[in-house]
């Protein structure tokens, strides 16, 4: 069984440190997908902290889709975020750019539901502009991440309510870190890949434009869910 | 029927403008609840506008459950603000208030379901404190603002997540203000509307000690739904 | 510690026969609120079943909202139902009940929703008279379970959509017996109690009144919710 | 402007006739997409009914995405639903297999989130064993609709509670119904549409492998949502 190398830290907040190198230890491929992690007490130990502190480690990397325990045998890794990242981003980023996606979950849900149901034609027509841009910038190889950006703004504005774009803006930097990763690895991925996420924008834009909130909400979700695979697990494809 | 007094603006945002001007005028008992308002075509020309600003208007109105519209009949007052609001709170500023709630009830909801997921102990005793100081607040007559958006704010802390507090500190000022708004009037209204304002955040931290994450994002989301209503609908109690 | 008693089974459904025996003696106060379980192994040994099952039953107590576990640490009692629910049902029958409640969240809340945006005048004026019905029975103190039904039938024939009602009735009885229970429980218990569910009865039908889709959803959940604890749960009043 | 063809009844249930109508001649072409129904006052007369049973059968059509209402402009048809639908299904049943989506988004977003937590090895045995079958009579061109019902009736199986599977079953007439008419028009349709109904399926068992309740009941959702839209709408591909 493979050994984690773990440094033990001076500083606060442990367990995001903790996080963050049983993350690169993933990421570089030490630990591979149903790997068992060592037992909590020896996370302990090698990490020198306390229970409650590899505890919300492992709790973080469960909610990440990086790990997975079952009750009485352990830990064991998930699923391996392509190598190919590396390319684009420190390990020690990718946690805030997870974090970041919480965070989005909530919020866009909620902003492309009130689009669905308050958009005016200005508003659906500037969607239909960031989403054709995002298309062409994806299609070309060239990089999407700002039209991205523009196209998930787009949405909250067409909510109504300028606390969300206010809010999302205030998020610019992990956002659009997390843009840039995500889109630059489905460059490097299949057509499927590429037709994928341009799918997935489309059925935003549909259900807004139809008026449907709750599609439009389920349709943004479930983008976000995607864009995070796409980011966590070289495997599933697209 | 009564008649809706509008002065034309000169500057942008003309849905906004409208909304708080017919706002306002429900506030000050010039539409009472079941009231008809004015046709579309009557408020375009009262107001200078053309219906897609009607429309807008209107239906922030409704989404804000301050009026309803019946398919074919037109629009109606559905519940008319607390008078004693007006002591609290310039008309203008209750718009932005209302708006805040759109964007807690994606964010807090979503915290407090991470909340009872990852809450270290510590994180509990916060809580549990804060809300003891809010107690005593509320029973003892003292404004209870501060002490309200603390115990949001370490909601927001318990998920484990800081982008959730940082977003929750960005909209300080609005969600502080409405705070003051809706706990002001739970001070003026009767005991059975203070122990619902209590009682409601009781079981916010007890689906969080209980580290069930579906009732806490249950819980909150009825915290605000009838916070929100406690601003907007003098005639619910509690 | 407490010691569990139990008696191995020569029949199917392992789990479901295990849970039933655990709950019975948390319901008959042989383990109280804190008190820890045996562990896995020792509760695999006493019961003859292997570790899968008791994981199983386990799990379900937790989803229950009856035990909690801590990483580590093991299992706990985390509220012991009233003792005057044995009055009313046989331990063994109470699981069947909790189960129903899992069904109706999904179905109810899903119902109400449509019920607000389709209700007509009539769907309105039988919810009325529902409700009215069953605030006198509960007022009064007569058995409210028939009409308690009826209310919650209501809901369903206003959604429009007649295989909401046809499940529901396929429900019956599980449906039937649990609120015969709760609402036992709620004569027995404080006049706050029987006022929280009459408020909570008048909060769903003024969302479907105001045809508010996602309140009348949020109100039904958050009934049915308190409708459970107030099944598994003697402490928490209202 | 087209004029709808309508034939007064005799019968009750008047909008769910007047819905059938307005379905048919969607359905054969004698309204088109962007096609303006005839206002709701003519429609009165046109059918002998009053104007809440027009409505009533609009906001039914509107539910089903397969019109919209612009207010103050009037009702469109928003999709045609493919003609080669009316090779499997009488366009009278089509309203029944809409609604019992109504239900299933429910019921089995429910199930399978309860399935992710509480899924046996089995349960799980059996769903990637159902799921293989349903691949295979998918890419052979076979009728794929026992299999698609069982994979369903498994997820259901694997939630714990033999409530979900008993209504699910309850449902089999409605629910196998719209599947046999969902899966030939994919069997008619492009690889493209084919590929997709295998990803939706795989990525419901591959989250409720991970044990992520939230994602497979997303995942469930948005398969609904898209197997609905194939039934209603031969323009979107996949």
């Amino acid at each position: 069984m493979a050994e984690l190398q773990l440094t033990p830290p001076r500083k606060e907040r442990l367990a995001d440190k903790l996080y963050g190198q049983i993350l690169e230890q993933i990421l570089n491929g030490a630990f591979k997908e149903g790997d068992r992690l060592p037992a909590e007490n020896d996370i302990c130990s090698a990490f020198s902290v306390s229970r409650p502190v590899v505890r919300q480690a492992l709790i973080r990397l469960q909610a990440d889709g990086l790990v997975y325990s079952r009750r009485g045998s352990g830990t064991f890794v998930r699923a391996v975020p392509p190598s190919a990242i590396t390319r684009f981003v420190l390990p020690s980023n990718v946690a805030g750019y997870l974090k970041s996606f919480e965070v989005r979950f909530a919020l866009e849900a909620a902003a492309a539901s009130l689009a669905a149901e308050r958009r005016s034609s200005q508003n659906l027509h500037n969607l239909d502009e960031a989403n054709e841009l995002l298309r062409e910038k994806i299609m070309n190889g060239q990089s999407p991440s700002e039209a991205d950006f523009n196209f998930h703004r787009e949405v909250a504005v067409a909510s109504g309510n300028d606390l969300f774009v206010s809010l999302f803006e205030h998020l610019r930097g992990e956002i659009s870190g997390s843009m840039g990763v995500a889109l630059n690895l489905t460059k490097l991925g299949s057509d499927e890949r590429r037709i994928a996420v341009l799918r997935e924008h489309q059925q935003i834009v549909e259900a807004i434009r139809a008026r449907n909130g709750e599609h439009a909400a389920l349709y943004m979700r479930y983008h976000l869910v995607r864009a995070r695979e796409r980011i966590t697990d070289a495997q599933r494809d697209p």
